[in-house]
């Protein structure tokens, strides 16, 4: 297969995975009584390349949704080629971003997201997906995880489950709050590809195929379950309050919303990550013995220390060493 | 005078100016019926020092509104300390910063900051003040430059206020947005002082505490004029999406809040400037000729350029090149 056709089958995988979402969603909106859709906002880059930014705002289930495809080209600056795997300046990319935060406080906040890389003589495979809630449900946390233990021991060969949940607890972890954002999923990065190996891109793409169509699986159980929970005044305020922090990470953390800003990315989809709605009050806490306060000793936990060895091809330091 | 008593008359001056900015808060908050006071948060630092936070939340004028003293010391990393002027690590640094948030839409959101540092062989003052409107008022504008030139005239020998304007301009800039977060003000930084010119280190020490207790002047008069101003709700979600830029500012851009926030500031201390309620939500632009587009037309110029002349002392360029 040549890698013109590989790109484009990259590109078409997550054009696929957002048409899919956005479907179901739709769905859910419409079993609720609403005729929300997704927006379709086409955009193209100057440095080559482009995407659809689908947003649904003031559904009936979503107050603010975005599902971002994009699939770009070009050169990146010499200072961040330096950081990322793969030789020169050259990449391709190619990827699905999505934020769903949802009006009531007893339906978490979700995100994920899958990307084809290309960067000189490197291809890989990232992506993941993280669960956010507001009040912590200890069957919500079962069934997220779940679902994605099981798709990572379906690829076994090329996702360690544990390893991607880790790493999801590690990156979503805000140390000036000592607080990780969520109750976590999993994270992966640097799944190597190549053309000389196709039986292992093969069952790479197999994986992130199914992770991506998982994503309804993992997400809409959840959601159903909570769909009928009377919300409180004081709920909607800690909502609120705990989307500052969704907002602190995304903006001092999170490398694709910082990179994406500070190379030209496309502001209005990169930020459509950022909840509709957000407060921030001095010194808030929560009385212990609260809902709110065990939303907080389940998120008040340190970070999994770093994995000890260090492995070929699909783990976490590669990063940080890159072949040349 | 001894290094002991410059840096105590340092931190009186920081102590001094906070005190007298809430006074002069709470005194209109009373005048408006309120009886909100700023509350009182004393706190001390791990590795040295500590402060006073004080806070007004939900008052008559003031939605959320902090001022906050701090003196600390100890060691900068080295990666820190290799950025900015002086030798080794050793830090001392004492300084006020406030953020206002009115609830009114009409009044404009302001920031001030006056400070002193020695690190090693240097010591300096920096700060400044600026004005976010949510509405572009012309006369707001002239007042509050206006006062800030005046000091600055007063002190000409070591302030230059078309620097310290353009400066400001320069700093306070969201790339990602092309937009200025607001109509300026002054900032200064590297205002060097030693013992051995005690003529300049007077002379420096007098126009911070001019501008430190000018700060009422340049703002109170703004907030006045615009306190009966009748608020639409429209007006009122422009505000609170436009506080989304304060938010992206302060975040991705403001050295203090990163810098405090990656090397164990107080999290609350630091995060109280962010707005008590905001919203963000997809690619929301004004129609022509609404108010709300002519303050986007007053925001969207580019920052003025980087001064040419390198002078001593005084100025920007002094903190890519320090001396050694």
């Amino acid at each position: 297969m040549s890698e013109g056709s590989f790109r484009e089958r990259a590109a078409e995988l997550m054009r696929g995975i957002q048409s899919a979402i956005c479907d179901g969603l739709e769905a859910l909106e419409h079993e609720r009584g609403s005729k929300a859709r997704f927006a379709r906002d086409e955009w193209s880059r100057e440095g080559g390349g482009g995407g659809l930014t689908r947003v649904l705002e003031e559904g009936a289930v979503i107050e603010k949704g975005g599902v971002n495809f994009s699939e770009v080209f070009g050169h990146f600056s010499e200072e961040f080629a330096s950081k990322v795997p793969g030789s020169g300046t050259a990449f391709y990319a190619t990827g699905v971003s999505l934020v769903l935060h949802p009006h009531s406080p007893h339906l978490p906040t979700v995100h994920a997201n899958f990307r084809y890389l290309e960067h000189g003589d490197r291809q890989w495979f990232g992506g993941g997906a993280d669960l956010t809630p507001y009040y912590f449900d200890a069957a919500d946390k079962e069934h997220f995880h779940g679902r994605w233990k099981a798709v990572c021991e379906r690829h076994a060969e090329v996702a360690d489950h544990e390893r991607f949940r880790d790493w999801c607890d590690r990156y979503f972890y805000l140390p000036h709050r000592g607080e990780r954002r969520g109750v976590g999923g999993i994270f992966f990065d640097y799944l190597f590809v190549s053309e000389e190996d196709e039986a292992r891109r093969a069952a790479v793409f197999a994986f992130v195929e199914e992770a991506g169509h998982s994503f309804l699986d993992a997400y809409l159980p959840i959601a159903r379950r909570h769909l009928d929970d009377e919300v409180a005044e004081a709920q909607r305020r800690w909502q609120e309050l705990r989307r500052g922090r969704y907002v602190e990470f995304n903006l001092i953390h999170d490398r694709g919303t910082i990179f994406g800003l500070k190379t030209g990315g496309r502001t209005e989809s990169i930020l459509m990550s950022l909840p509709p709605r957000v407060q921030w009050h001095y010194a808030v806490e929560p009385d212990p013995g609260t809902p709110e306060a065990r939303l907080l000793d389940e998120l008040r936990q340190p970070p999994p220390p770093e994995p000890a060895t260090k492995l070929r091809g699909s783990k976490e330091q590669d990063a940080k060493a890159p072949r040349r």
